[in-house]
């Protein structure tokens, strides 16, 4: 048995995990020790009676940095065991389902979280901190994409969904997207399930789950299927 | 006065508000009343004893599907008062900062949370859901990507951070990604402060920065200029 998938996360607010990872079969996963969490409270390396981990950005403007060496000290309290470093922030790399599968065929991941204007970039070189953008949107921290990345990361962990089925036909897992959804009831405000998914046929049910795939990608993301990752 | 900006999340785990939306700057608007977060429990509008909100997908597969009339009973039991109703899926139109500012601009928020293998197409039709891709990958359920749409929005709100200025420079805000960001100590591990952010001369380092931050966006994402609302 190797060791489970590990999570690192460094942050200013470790009482914003595990959140949303506590729920439901993700929060089940780390209950059964299908994966680890640990947080790392960047605040106990700062410097002084105050623990300051930031200062003023070198050049002017607003705001403050989170200074290389309080955030390198951090980092080097981790074993790192080979796993990548993640620093979430809108000038990284876009997040794509095919690094989640990356990243959960690994050893696990260790994610730092920024604040205020963003951390001195001789660290991200310096520990070879790999940036990854979460929706072209910016935050007030990282700790929310932090959560959001282990979530699609730890939902592909083996026995966390308990439904192999199910990760196989979902979005991107072969740069299509998802199929529309039906249940009960079969009439809902005058609006009928498709007959297809009534006729108990499967050739012609998987034909048009299919066909309904390809449309839909084709109108709502013409850009799939070009992108890294997405057609492996 | 108009009234603060009003998100209200449908989820089946109200528990996961504020979360993350309760740290910091967007915690402290939230206390000041500069925004206001109210949870609808999708749970409370199920069938029966059990209070069921799913069922077997129709042509078969594996998982359960949101129900329309239970999601469409509990749409159906908020104000909407002009504000957008937001689906988070791998669907969706992925989000920007732009979609960030026009919500922003606009009375407030509703946030539906799927679980599951989704929701029924056809409530999505018949409330005019909007869907929204947060990152290029599956999670285990709309709450994270609820959490990290409203703190991109909600950031954005007058008075939330205080600091104008720090917006105006920032990723996305302009079609740029953000320039480095450096601070004390002038040296780490070897690695230096460039010298033009020391030189006191403004104009320098203005011109820096926006060079730095076109150079960045050319060779990170090219696709920035072209994408929807990133040039306005």
């Amino acid at each position: 048995m190797s060791a489970p998938f590990a999570a690192t996360v460094i942050t200013l607010f470790p009482e914003a995990f595990p959140g949303t990872l506590g729920l439901s079969v993700i929060g089940r996963g780390l209950d059964r020790g299908l994966w680890t969490l640990e947080t790392i409270d960047l605040r106990a390396f700062g410097e002084g009676p105050h623990r300051k981990v930031d200062d003023a950005p070198a050049g002017g403007g607003a705001g403050l940095v989170l200074r290389a060496d309080v955030t390198a000290a951090a980092i080097d309290s981790i074993d790192r065991g080979g796993r990548p470093i993640l620093y979430p922030s809108p000038r990284g790399r876009p997040f794509t389902q095919a690094m989640a599968q990356d990243w959960a065929n690994g050893p696990g991941l260790i994610l730092l979280c920024g604040r205020f204007e963003g951390l001195d970039e001789r660290v991200i070189e310096a520990r070879g901190l790999q940036e990854v953008c979460v929706g072209d949107a910016v935050l007030a921290g990282g700790e929310v994409a932090a959560l959001l990345i282990l979530e699609a990361v730890t939902r592909l962990l083996p026995g966390v969904l308990g439904n192999a089925e199910s990760i196989a036909e979902e979005s991107f897992s072969d740069g299509l997207l998802e199929h529309p959804h039906y249940t009960r009831p079969r009439t809902f405000e005058g609006r009928d399930i498709p007959e297809v998914l009534l006729s108990g046929d499967h050739a012609k049910v998987a034909a048009w789950r299919r066909a309904q795939r390809e449309r839909l990608t084709r109108t709502r993301r013409p850009d799939l299927g070009d992108g890294p990752g997405q057609t492996d």
